[in-house]
Formats: structure tokens, C-alpha cells, sequence
């Protein structure tokens, strides 16, 4: 176990009806004039957008709105944020959605308070210490934004997108989580989603630090939750139970607990990265053809820790390490197919993958090598690119 | 899962050399005048103290001392530093010490800003919402109050042990955790911080709220690694890697994360404080007694849990409930003889117990009935102080 520094002071306030409570936690932050920073329709058609104003307005708190926030979001909508903050002197933002809002929200509220460009902070040439205090109602379970430091935004100019970890500056002060709101989220995306989640833990699980049983066993028991609740989820969207179980592993998938302790890894969203900017696929169903492939190349040469997730996630019985990491890579892709996500580059709608390209650009964004527990050279994520199209279940 | 709100914003300092942060650490929380609590000699004689005043004077932090805490402390040593805080101004309280000392150092943060009598909030009088703020330097991990909420304190006056929790005021505001320091920890002190981080754990698993499988799975994989690193912290004192993972999860145990979504239980604590009231016992190691002897009881009615556990923790293979929980719970009992805590009253030191004053007092404290996972009237906690009677390994 590495010496480590944590705090993830959000306040949850989870279960139904959670997002009625905007008003106080808001008064409670001291904003008094907030930014409401939301995606696409679906939150006003709920009905959603509605309640949370109604709860704004009832605590006295001033509010301006800003919709339409993309998947991937961009800088563009973060400059606007920023404008509209400060034109406005407003002291507070409320995300109402999934990442890419919170992520906006976040790039705003570090944005706002800060006398450059927000860019700066992105492109690594300031570290952001302050920003104005955010709040969340959650309505999709995946990117844990809800939770963490970080924010991910694309640069329109040449699409880079890059994501920000701070330790602090960027935890929402508070989040809302009501599992109901996640019953009208279609199967492709709650499953997207829940291969988000997982693929959180992994990057963190997947470490040569040695000695870090509490945290190998927590997150061990987030992918088992997760796995068990997930069949449930998908046969009827509104479990409620299995959405709330469903809601909070997301959000301590992604909250740093996982890490506590170790050096992360993170290549298969680096690997994974690149097939999005490619050939525009979602984030959650690339990582499901990413990660049993890069967990398939690396167990080659390094098969410990796959095999002691194989059976301690999912109960093989083993004793050789390589061919318990076979089957517990093959348990997980079968269970991503059993949740209607892809395995394979043709499964994912890359039938013809520029290998070469995302091997080139993968080694741009990432440096070469990249990650902990295998370092990855140009031949290995050519190997890795590889495996995706190959049929392995 | 029930609706619930959770908010643990203590900043952990986890490593090697972490005490050395506290200078630091308390001027980032805005103390300029603090209050130092302490235990006995230990501290001392060891340099920490001397290491922790350096700290302070080097950052420019002045500070007063009060040592000598007891264990089970009293409300007159919290007078005491009330007293000392209010006539030298000082705006923050830093405990160098196990449970003890960390809530003695919480009782003085929340009594020095009140106008009343500090015991207030203990008997149920007032309730805190705000304190001085709290830092901590780690050296016995047990009680879990560098992460809590909670303090402990024994009115002298009738020698009335209360624990008064509080979801936000009396979390610190940092904890310093180098394992290091637990390297001197005698036999027995380290096998009862053990048996009691395990409680905590125990005490919010066993609940009948339904479908909470992320924090059932939390509580298991920390359970798991307790058990895991126990026989090599008890082997080798200076197993640095066991002394951290087990530091690191009594911290966990007790932060709140195994409780949320559920209903509590508590039941145990309540029939071992007796115990300590009347014989003086450990509580880690009266806790060895009295959960495996709850668990007994519980299982004759309410298996499930029990059974869960017993196949979780500690991989019992057998599919009926009622003899799952039996082995599980002769495991854990093994397990406690192991690390070398008792498991009988007789192994506590307790020949010839006053069962009719134990249930009698009991249930002045906890009232009729108490618990969650069963509802204890006098007839139970009389079969389950009998049961702590018998050898039952």
C-alpha cells in the first residue's frame, strides 16, 4: 500500500424524491443565484427541470438556465457558462443530468472564477484550486461525475478531449440521487453505463501495487454488486432496488475509494478513447470491448490480478493464474453480452478498423509507454487493437 | 435499500511520516491557537508528541496540552478542556491519540462552542450542529472516530457511558494516518482494535433492510481483509503492509460507508457495554464475547444474514441457512481464539456472572425491545448473556 491523501467530502442525498431537496442543499452552500446546466429534453419533458426549479424557487435562490449540453460536451458551451456566470454574478451551478452536464458544470464553475481561459487547466498549464460550488441531480448512472474531481471536456478546435482530475476543487458539494429518475433510461444506455462503472473500478484494480487488500476487496464488491444487480436492471427497468443498488456503485466506482493506495493504470480508456474519436462510439460500449481485451493481452505476461478477480469476482475455480484470468475474462464477456453490449469491433459497428491510425494516436494522447500494471509500446496496443476484432467468447 | 444521507468529508493523510503534515494540515483548516489532547506517556516518550508540537511551532500554530486521557473518558476531563479552550481563545483541537482521546478532543471542539452545558448534546438535550474544528493523529486503529461523527464520553457521575453521534459536526476535519505508529501496539490492545472494527462492521451489516447489496458487499470484502491481514500483524507487530490495510479499514469500518441504506442494529454494543460497566473488561475484547454469542441467538430465528456472512466471509459451502450461520460463526470464533481475544466470560475473566444485573441494565440503557436484525426483550438478552457462558467452540 502507497502512501495516499483522500477526501471526498460530497454530501448524498439518496432515494426517492432526493432531487426535491435542491432548494435547501443549495441555501445550505450558500449559492443564492445559481446556473442550471442541463442536456436534452428529456429533463423538461419529465418533468424533472420543473421540480428542481419549483425547489429553487421555494428556497429563495435566483436562477438562470442553460440546456442542450451534447455527449462529449465542448469548450464552446463551457465559455458560454462562464459568460452567462459572470454577466450575471451568479455564485453557484446545478448540474441535472449525467456526466457530460456535471463535467460542463464543473468546467464552468472552475472557469468562472478564474481570470484566464478555462482551458488552461485541461491543457495542464495552471492547477485549478477554487472554483464557485456545484451541486447535482443525477439521472444517469455511469461517469460517477457526481462523486469525483474530475471533468472531461472536448476541445471543438481539433476535437481534444481531456480530462481534468483535481483532488478537490472540483468534488460537487452535493449530489441528488433519486434511482427512479434512472427508470426511463433505455437498455443500451443503462447498459453502457453499468460498463462504465466497471470499467472505473478496473482501471483502479489493475495495479502493481502490492499489499492493498482493502481496496482490492471494496472493489471487488462494487463489480460483484454491480454484476448481480445488473440482470434485474435489464429485465425490468424499474427495479427500483436494483436501479438504487445500480446508482450508488457508479458513484463509488468513481469516487477515488478504488484507488486509495495504489498507482492506477487507465489504459483501456486511453485505448478506448481513440475508437470514440474514430468512429463516434459510446464511451461505455467501446470500454466493453476494450477492457476484456486489454485484460486478455495483459494476463499474457502478468495474469495475478486478472486471475484473482476471475475468482473473487466471479467464483473461479482455478489455481493457475493464467487459466483462471481465461475464464474470468471470458465470464465477463459473456456477461457484457448478456446485458446486450458488444465484444468485438463488429459488434461495436467497426468493421474495418484503422488499426494503424489508433495505434498512432493512442501513443500521441497517452505517451508511450502508458499505464501501470502492463506498459503498453506501439506493438502492444497494435496486439490489443487486434484482439477487439477478434471473436473471443 | 432505505433512503439515506451520508457525508464523509474527513481528509485522510494515509503513509508513512503522515504526523508530520499536521502543521500544515491545521493551518489549512484555519487553526491559529489549538488545544493538543492526549493519552499517557506513550506519546511522549515515543517523540510523536515532541514531532507534532515541531510541526505546529513550524507552522507558526501556538498550543497548549492536555494529556493524561483515559480510556472511557470522562466528562470532567472534557470540562476541563472546555475550560482551557474558552479562557486562551484557542479555535481548534488537535488529538493525538486511539478513540479516546479523538472523542475527548470532539466533546471539548463541540462543548467550547456552546452556550450550555456540553453534556447536553449527550443527554439528548441539544443538538450539535457545529464545533471547533478537529485534527487527528492516529495511533491505536479500533474505535474508528478519526472518520466518524461520534464521541463516547462517561458522565463520572453515575458512570453513564454515552455515545452521542453526530452526522456532520464531529467528523474531524483531517486525520493523520501512518501505520507506522501501530507498530508498538501490545498483543492484546491490537487483537481487541481488531474484534472491534470488526463490530462496527457487524453492527450495520446485521439489518433487515432488504436489498442493500453494495453495502452488504462493502462490509464483507472489509470483514474479509481484517481477517486476512490479522494473523500477520499479530505475527510480525512490524509488518508495515498488514499494520496499514488494517488501519485503513478500521477507519472504513466506522465512517459511516457500512451503514448507508439501512437500518442499524447496535444490539451487540449495548450487551457488552454492560460488561465493561461491570467487570472493567476490554470492549474489543468483550465484543469477542458478546457478537458470536448474538449471532448464535440471532441465527435459532433469523438465519439469513448470519448464513450470508458465514458463505461470504469466510466461504462456508453449505446451502441450508441454519448450518451455514452455525460454521460461520464457529469460524469467527476460531478466528477471535486465534488472534488471541476470548470467547467465553469465563476466557474474559468473568466466572460467576450476574446475568439478572446484566439483562436488568441493559435494558435500562437500551430500553424493551432493542435492535434490528431480532428485537431483544429480557428473556433474549438473558439467553444470550447465558450463551456467552458456554463453551461453545
Amino acid at each position: 500500500m502507497n502512501n495516499f491523501s483522500y477526501q471526498a467530502p460530497t454530501r448524498y442525498t439518496f432515494g426517492r424524491g432526493a432531487e426535491e431537496n435542491i432548494g435547501r442543499e443549495a441555501h445550505a452552500e450558500g449559492m443564492t443565484r445559481v446556473l442550471v446546466v442541463y442536456g436534452h429534453s428529456s429533463a423538461r419533458r419529465s418533468g424533472l427541470l420543473d421540480r428542481v426549479l419549483k425547489s429553487l424557487d421555494e428556497a429563495g435562490i435566483a436562477h438562470m438556465e442553460m440546456g442542450g449540453i451534447d455527449p462529449n460536451p465542448t469548450d464552446d458551451r463551457v465559455y458560454e457558462g462562464i459568460d452567462i456566470v459572470r454577466k450575471n454574478s451568479l455564485d453557484g451551478i446545478v448540474a441535472v443530468g449525467g456526466g457530460s452536464v456535471i463535467d460542463t458544470a464543473k468546467a464552468i464553475a472552475g472557469g468562472a472564477v478564474y481570470d484566464g481561459d478555462f482551458w488552461d487547466f485541461w491543457a495542464g498549464k495552471a492547477v485549478m484550486t477554487k472554483a464557485l460550488p456545484v451541486g447535482v441531480v443525477l439521472t444517469i448512472p455511469a461517469a460517477g461525475s457526481e462523486g469525483s474531481g474530475n471533468s472531461v471536456i472536448t476541445k471543438k478546435d481539433g476535437m481534444h478531449k481531456i480530462s481534468l482530475r483535481t483532488d478537490f476543487a472540483l468534488r460537487p458539494k452535493f449530489a441528488l440521487l433519486n434511482p427512479e429518475l434512472t427508470f426511463t433510461l433505455p437498455p443500451y444506455q443503462t447498459a453502457a453505463g453499468i460498463v462504465d462503472m466497471m470499467a472505473h473500478i478496473f482501471e483502479r484494480y489493475y495495479s502493481n501495487t502490492e499489499d492493498v487488500e482493502v481496496t482490492d476487496r471494496l472493489a471487488e464488491g462494487l463489480l460483484r454488486s454491480i454484476i448481480e444487480m445488473a440482470p434485474r436492471v435489464m429485465a425490468e427497468p424499474q427495479d427500483y432496488q436494483a436501479r438504487a443498488n445500480i446508482m450508488w456503485a457508479g458513484t463509488l466506482a468513481h469516487n477515488g475509494l478504488c484507488g486509495c493506495g495504489r498507482v492506477e493504470d487507465w489504459a483501456s480508456h486511453g485505448l478506448e478513447h481513440e475508437l470514440s474519436a474514430l468512429y463516434g462510439v459510446t464511451h461505455g460500449a467501446g470500454l466493453a470491448v476494450v477492457n476484456p481485451a486489454w485484460m486478455t493481452y495483459a494476463a499474457r505476461t502478468n495474469p495475478r490480478k486478472v486471475a484473482q478477480m476471475a475468482r473473487r469476482v466471479f467464483d473461479v475455480n482455478d489455481s493457475d493464474d493464467s487459466g483462471a484470468a481465461t475464464e474470468g475474462i471470458a465470464r465477463l464477456r459473456r456477461f457484457y453480452k448478456s446485458i446486450g453490449m458488444p465484444v468485438t469491433l463488429a459488434e461495436l459497428g467497426v468493421k474495418d478498423p484503422d488499426i494503424d491510425a489508433l495505434v498512432r494516436n493512442v501513443h500521441i494522447n497517452k505517451g508511450t509507454p502508458f499505464g501501470n500494471y502492463i506498459s503498453i509500446y506501439p506493438e502492444d496496443s497494435r496486439a490489443i487493437y487486434a484482439l477487439m476484432a477478434q471473436d473471443l467468447c
